[in-house]
C-alpha cells in the first residue's frame, strides 16, 4: 500500500492510498480521515459510498464529514466507486463502467474481470484497514449517497451484525424499478432479474430488513427523485415495522451542498450507535 | 446579472451569479451563501478572497464555510481571483495572469485592460451586491487564504471602516519580500517598488495598521512557509501593538483541509465583530 498523501485535518490525518486489489484487479484509491484519538487506540470507522461519476474524492473534499468526525472521535473511508485504468472496460455514459460500479460483484463481460466492487467494499478493503490502520472493527457503521446510498443500504442489510446503523443521502431505493439500475444491473448480473434482488433496498428491507437503526434524508428538489424511488422504500419500511427514520429536506437537491448540510445529523446518529456498548 | 445555479444549503441558499464587469471588462462569476436569516431582514457580510489558481468555487465546495455562516446567520461572498477569458491576457505560469489577480489594479501591458481586482473587489462588487441582495453593507468583515489572505489584509487596512474584523488563513503577509509577490507586482505595476507598498500587509501593518481585531493562521508545515513570510506580518504587528491574535497551528499545511478545520473558529470571530453594535 502506498501512500498518496497526508495531510493534517480537524486534529487527525486526512490520508489518500493506493494499493493493488485481488478483487478488482487494479490500483485502488482510497480516503481515509483518521481522528486524533487513532494514536492511542482503535476507533469506530464509519464508510461513505460515493454515488455516479465521483471518485474517492469528491465527499472527501466537499462533504465536510472530517469536522463531525473528528468531533466524535471517528474514522471515516472514502472508497472510489469502480475500477479504474486504462486496461479496465468503461462505456461512454456517466451511469455505467467506471464511476458507475453499482457495488454489485459482475458476472457478465466485459465487466466481470474488474467491477467485483461488492466485495471490495464488503472483504478486501475492511481486511486492509484492519491490518493497516487503528480501528475497531467491532464498531462499524455505513452511510452513502445516491448510488452510494443504495450500495450502504445494501451491504448492510446483507452483512448482518457488520454495521450497527445505516444511513443514506438521497439513495437509490428500488433500482429494479429505476432507470438507474435496471441498465446497470442487467449490464453487469446479466438479463435474470432474480439476480438482481439481492441489490435492491426496497426488496431487501421486505425480506430481511436490518437490525438496527436507519435514517435516509432526501430534498423535494432533488433533481433525480422519480429515480430514487424513496416512496418504495418508504412502504417497505412501514410494512416491516424497521426501525428507520426516513426524512424528506424542503427544497433540497442532490448536491453536495445538501449532503454536507445533513452530514452532521448523520455523523451524531452513527456515533450513538458506535460508542453504544 | 445572471443566476447560473441556486442550491440549497444549510436552511439558506449557496447561488453562483455571472455578470459583465465595467472595472475588469469581462464576465465576472461570484458564489454568494445567503443564510435563512436574508429572507426576513438585511444579513451581515463576510468576504473570502481565495489564492492562487482558485476559481470562485474551491472555498464554495471545499471550505465548509457555509455551516458556520448559516449558525451565525452571516452571508460569505466567493470572488473570482481574477479576470478571465479568451480575450484575457494570461501567462502559462500558475502564479500569474489568470488565476492569480493578487488583487491589485494593473497598471502596466499586457495586464492593464483587465487586471483591475483591487477596484472588482474594493467598489463594483460591493456595490452589485448591495442592489441586488438582502446586505446589511454596515456590516462587512473579510477572510481570505493565501493569495487572497493577501488580498483581505491589504483591502482592511487600506478601506478604514470599510470591515469590521479581518482574518487570513495562510496568507501572503510580506510580498514585497517574496517570490509571491515580486513577480507578480512588477508584472502588474510597474518596476517602480514604490507602487508595490501598498499591496504589502506587512508594510501597510507598520504604516496604518488597522482599526479592529486581526486573526491569522498559518500551519508549521506549510509547504509555502518560506513565500508567505508570517514572521515579518508578526514583527510589525507586534510593533504597533496591534489587536491582533496571530497562530501558528501545528503540523497542518496550505491546503483546503487546513482551511475548513480553523473555518469555524474564523467565522465565530467574525460574528463577534458583526453582531457588536
Amino acid at each position: 500500500m502506498e501512500t498518496q498523501s497526508e495531510n493534517r485535518a480537524f486534529g487527525g490525518t486526512q490520508g489518500v492510498y493506493r494499493h493493488a486489489s485481488s478483487t478488482t484487479h487494479c490500483e485502488m484509491t482510497f480516503g481515509l480521515f483518521l481522528p486524533e484519538e487513532a494514536k492511542d487506540g482503535p476507533v469506530p470507522l464509519l464508510w461513505y459510498l460515493s454515488g455516479l461519476t465521483c471518485t474517492h474524492e469528491n465527499a472527501m473534499t466537499k462533504a465536510g464529514a472530517q469536522a463531525w468526525c473528528a468531533e466524535q472521535g471517528i474514522a471515516i473511508v472514502f472508497p472510489d466507486t469502480s475500477p479504474r485504468g486504462d486496461g479496465v472496460a468503461n462505456d461512454d455514459a456517466y451511469d455505467l463502467g467506471q464511476g458507475a460500479g453499482f457495488y454489485v460483484n459482475a458476472t457478465q463481460d466485459p465487466w466481470a474481470k474488474h467491477f467485483q466492487m461488492w466485495d471490495y467494499i464488503a472483504e478486501e478493503l475492511p481486511a486492509l484497514l484492519a491490518e493497516t490502520f487503528n480501528l475497531d472493527m467491532s464498531r462499524q457503521a455505513i452511510t452513502g449517497h445516491s448510488m452510494g446510498g443504495h450500495g450502504a443500504l445494501t451491504l448492510a442489510m446483507r452483512l448482518p451484525g457488520r454495521f450497527r446503523s445505516v444511513s443514506a443521502f438521497a439513495p437509490i431505493c428500488n433500482p429494479t424499478a429505476s432507470d438507474w439500475g435496471r441498465k446497470q444491473l442487467g449490464a453487469y448480473l446479466g438479463d435474470d432479474t432474480a439476480a438482481w434482488t439481492a441489490h435492491d433496498a426496497t426488496l431487501l428491507m421486505r425480506e430481511v430488513g436490518f437490525d438496527g437503526p436507519v435514517l435516509t434524508d432526501t430534498g423535494t428538489a432533488d433533481q433525480f427523485y422519480e429515480l430514487l424511488k424513496p416512496e418504495a422504500l418508504a412502504a417497505a419500511v412501514s410494512d416491516r415495522r424497521q426501525e428507520a427514520t426516513l426524512r424528506l429536506q424542503k427544497g433540497y437537491d442532490h448536491s453536495y451542498f445538501f449532503v454536507s448540510t445533513f452530514m452532521e445529523e448523520h455523523v451524531a446518529f452513527h456515533a450513538e450507535a458506535l460508542y453504544r456498548e
